[in-house]
């Protein structure tokens, strides 16, 4: 039987209209969705933007119900006829509550529009910050543990389910699995938890890996729902853990509905043919940049299905920066790690960095600043808070770098013969460069993550150099992050980066090998695991390793010695022998350091050390003396 | 036949007497000299302070004829009881003339202080400057030509003669010998010459490298008089050749008098055993240096035989400035090239340029800034005028470093494979990092000189990459330095440095190789002779070599392309390939710097290039477009 158009249409509509009376929440059509979904009264800044969507909207007028405190500015279309801009006012009178916004096009739609009461300023439990004194654990919340099955299909996505045996499909890991897990990284040493990113992914393809976002204001259903996010920190910060959100400004997912149903050509970067950038961040400050080679930086997408908004459109910036600061104050997550951060427009970022900082100050806040070893600390600089004067009018906010630059020089210790610029002198000249940050503390410290070569196997699957590495790592100034499984020594190089980011061993019910129990773990995983933990639970207790003043001499044959020291009088030598051979070494060349010091503990192996005359030193290994 | 002590000590009194009245400028004893040798009327800054020596001196008083506009401020001991120092004032009311100082001890003695009238200030044929528009050839006095042989052997001196089949031995190159080739210079298109130090080195071994000095104020008698040393600059400004003097602050000649009877202990830095430098300039803005690492950069000795003054000391500080400031206004040079630079003490550095500019703004300066590439750009500007603020209260005044950096990176790309950072990428990276200078115009680019190995032998004697490496060293921003022998193919690594240092051949007669003459060069050395030739003569010509803004490409395929342009519509490309084999490469990427232009001429070739669509480039080979 064939249905004729109209009574189609017709039914259409009525359905339409019985879903919209199920949720007084949910808008009744033409709405489909208002970006903030909702926001707050008392923030800093007064003023609100929102982006309203539904089919034929713009042509749409738009008035609002009093409500006492907030004013109505106006609204605006944009090029679709699918969208409208709301500016509203909302003075610190005004109480929580539902606006009442009314719409008046084609149909008439009443919308109400929610604010709520703000917790993150009284609440010390949220938005705690990160610092030196942390220990990040960086996962990727599809590949560490699978806690609950219910989500690992999600009808209508693309594609809804998981194929654990591709290393480019959902394995199925979620929040729930991280939670699960929480002991396990508290005994560990973790403070701070950062996944990558949790916010929604629906894409045909890789949309475990989290940088594709399909919905600014989504957590990705295969991890849980926005409530669960915002009871997965809450939990957290109740066990003493704290948490990174993953923030992606530079590109979207092209199955976001921004770039599906796009509000105006300009808010895009749009190009004839994908065009691929030239990932040199250096034009931005080069001053013999050719246009094209600028342009080829900031405003190509970043792979063929992630479309690079115009952030430069104002518009554009204003949602970006609503959607990151409904996040902390949604959430009361501790810090943002901001993902390709040189590709953003730079006035953009100091804008966003800008407001995002002044409504919480105390929010850490890093970015992926990759730098290749050519370009130097003083690029990596370039792009945090630094000595530099402005350049080219952009002087960047960012409180700390992912130190690219440190990780490099310190795989260059472990990996090539010491000369006067080679091997563990490059990391003598890295950390020399701290000079031209503001503070080089706040820039988080690495060995690998899901986007380089595993530790593990840049060291040529060595346990001592490992143990060495993760030695330094917890020792060094800054904030230190482990990548899951570095400490079971997890392997591959990055060929394809899918090889990085396999699932950890226990993390899914009938796992061959459970490496989060250490019955689990083989005799060489245990051992590593158990240095870092070690390490990291002294490094907890003992604030000297966190704050403490870092003094490092010229490394002399092969063995770079640092020291860190307060004014509380804890001071701890570090010695990184990175020989093949073992090294005996005078310490008398350390007489500033040592003075008023007799004697040390060993803080691997807890033996005395009787005496500060001499340090023997296997080949590739690490020695942590805390000096008494 | 024995002479008594007393007899024998009364003949040499009396010979010393007769000695010193043969000249109404010596003095008589016990003076032996005054440092400044002279000085003149008229000098901005009014102060002059005399170190006067002589046996016994200290407990002498001082007094001063009256002489209109001159005060005698005062005179002070030293330690040493050979030594006063006298304090001057010098007004600008001041005529030339004769100072009579008389110096009342256990002898009283006049002597006669001479002030002469400054020629500089309005004398537009001394001090030139030394910019971008110059091509600087570097050369060595002792290994360059010897003109004159009179000066081959010096009576007293250390040894006395020449040993020309020893590397560190004198081989007699001189003053008259560079003079002897200013047409074959300024053929090739130079503009300044460079002498390594010619002030003198009279040292038992090696003192023919001129970084050893022994005498503040004296020309090496091996290359001339000071007389001599006027006449050659006086000579080079006739011919339009300027000259640069090779500067050494950091460190003096174990036989310098004032290390041999020294006015006081804390002029030099004293060590209780010879204590060799770290060599590590990082020490200085270091933000976790440890102290003894600091003090064992500048306060330690460069070489066995090289004591380190210590120019914190006030005295060493002015005695230091008074000396620069003297060479300048004697002998009219153009720049001043600053040996060791980052070696000195850094507050010293500060006052010593500040001071030197003062009186001479247009003094041409740069300093060596010798790098590792794994301090990058950031270190090497850190030495120059730079955008940084102060670090440890020092910001350096030099207007330009000897480009260390560009230098590696430009050999990596003639040596190593292109990468996304590797091979030539590291001198688009380096080149990048000119945003942290004042002016990298100022610096001098170079591919060698007489303390790194010979560009033809890292190149692997390849003429083609010869003339790559040479095409970039004159087509790049900056002012580029030629090192003697380079345009004909010298060659080999620093294995010791004696080996860089050979005689050009055909500088000493009887010389089986002439390669001044076009006749005495191998097909080889005449054709890279010709390539330099022609491009400097071409840049000498047209300023937009000089003088034009630099635009370059990210580099593609192992090809980095270049342009230099100006306001007046010159423009040259320059595309260096950097592959083994011939690329061809569209141009339309390069559309933002050809647009306006629809031909051009090769350079190097003189061809005619017909239209701006494509480049053939040979392997290994860089093209030169003047654009019309």
């Amino acid at each position: 039987m064939r249905v004729p158009q109209t009574l189609l249409a017709l039914l259409l509509t009525l359905c339409q209209l019985a879903a919209s009376a199920t949720s007084l929440n949910k808008p009744a059509a033409p709405i489909s969705r208002i970006d903030p979904t909702f926001w707050w009264v008392g923030m800093k800044n007064p003023k609100l933007q929102l982006l309203v969507h539904g089919p034929g909207l713009a042509t749409s007028r738009v008035t609002m119900a009093a409500y006492p405190g907030v004013t109505l500015e106006g609204f605006q279309r944009l090029e679709s006829p699918n969208y409208l801009l709301v500016n509203l006012t909302i003075n610190s009178t005004a109480q929580p509550g539902k606006l009442q916004l009314t719409f008046n096009g084609k149909q008439k739609t009443t919308y109400a529009y929610e604010l709520r009461a703000r917790t993150t300023p009284g609440d010390k439990s949220k938005v705690q910050g990160i610092s030196s004194a942390d220990f990040i654990y960086l996962l990727m919340p599809d590949r560490f543990a699978n806690g609950d099955p219910t989500n690992d299909v999600v009808k209508g996505n693309r594609p809804p389910g998981l194929a654990r045996d591709s290393m480019y499909a959902r394995h199925g890991g979620d929040l729930k699995g991280i939670e699960q897990h929480f002991d396990y990284l508290k005994e560990l040493g973790v403070t701070a938890i950062w996944p990558t990113p949790v916010v929604d992914n629906n894409m045909p393809k890789a949309g475990y890996h989290g940088y594709a976002l399909t919905d600014y204001y989504a957590v990705d259903p295969h991890y849980g729902t926005n409530e669960d996010y915002v009871r997965f920190v809450q939990h957290a910060h109740e066990q003493g853990l704290k948490v990174i959100h993953d923030v992606v400004l530079n590109h979207i997912g092209s199955f976001n509905y921004l770039w599906l149903d796009q509000p105006a050509k300009d808010w895009f970067h749009q190009w004839p043919s994908f065009t691929r950038g030239n990932y040199r961040n250096g034009t931005v400050n080069d001053p013999h940049v050719a246009a094209l080679d600028r342009k080829l930086f900031s405003n190509t997408w970043f792979d063929t299905t992630m479309p690079d908004p115009a952030q430069e459109n104002p518009l554009v910036e204003t949602y970006l920066i609503q959607n990151f600061l409904w996040w902390v104050e949604y959430t009361g997550v501790d810090g943002y790690r901001v993902d390709t951060y040189t590709y953003s427009d730079p006035t953009f970022l100091m804008h966003w960095g800008q407001a995002i900082l002044d409504e919480y100050p105390q929010l850490g806040m890093f970015g992926e600043t990759w730098m290749q070893e050519a370009e130097g600390v003083a690029q990596q600089a370039f792009w945090t808070r630094n000595v530099f004067p402005p350049v080219n009018g952009f002087k960047s906010n960012l409180p700390g770098a992912i130190d690219f630059i440190l990780r490099q020089a310190l795989l260059e210790s472990l990996t090539k013969p010491a000369g006067f610029a080679e091997g563990v002198s490059k990391l003598y000249y890295a950390v020399q460069g701290d000079w031209m940050y503001e503070d080089a503390s706040r820039n988080v410290i690495f060995l690998d993550n899901h986007d380089v070569d595993r530790v593990f196997s840049v060291l040529g699957e060595d346990v001592n150099k490992q143990k060495m590495a993760l030695a330094w790592l917890l020792t060094e100034r800054g904030i230190p992050q482990i990548y899951y499984g570095t400490e079971v020594l997890m392997k591959n190089f990055s060929r394809p980066d899918g090889l990085l980011r396999e699932d950890f061993p226990g993390g899914w019910p009938g796992d061959r090998q459970n490496a989060f129990t250490a019955a689990g773990r083989t005799p060489a995983q245990q051992d590593v695991h158990e240095y870092v933990r070690r390490l990291a639970n002294y490094r907890k207790t003992h604030p000297v390793l966190q704050t403490g003043q870092l003094t490092h001499f010229v490394p002399e044959n092969g063995v770079y010695t640092y020291f860190r020291h307060n004014a509380q009088g804890q001071s701890v030598m570090i010695m990184l022998n990175t020989n093949a051979a073992a090294k005996q070494v005078a310490l008398s060349r350390f007489e500033e350091r040592l003075k008023g010091f007799k004697s040390a503990q060993d803080v691997l192996s807890g033996a005395p050390v009787p005496n500060l005359q001499t340090a023997n030193i296997p080949a590739h290994t690490a020695l942590v003396w805390e000096l008494r």
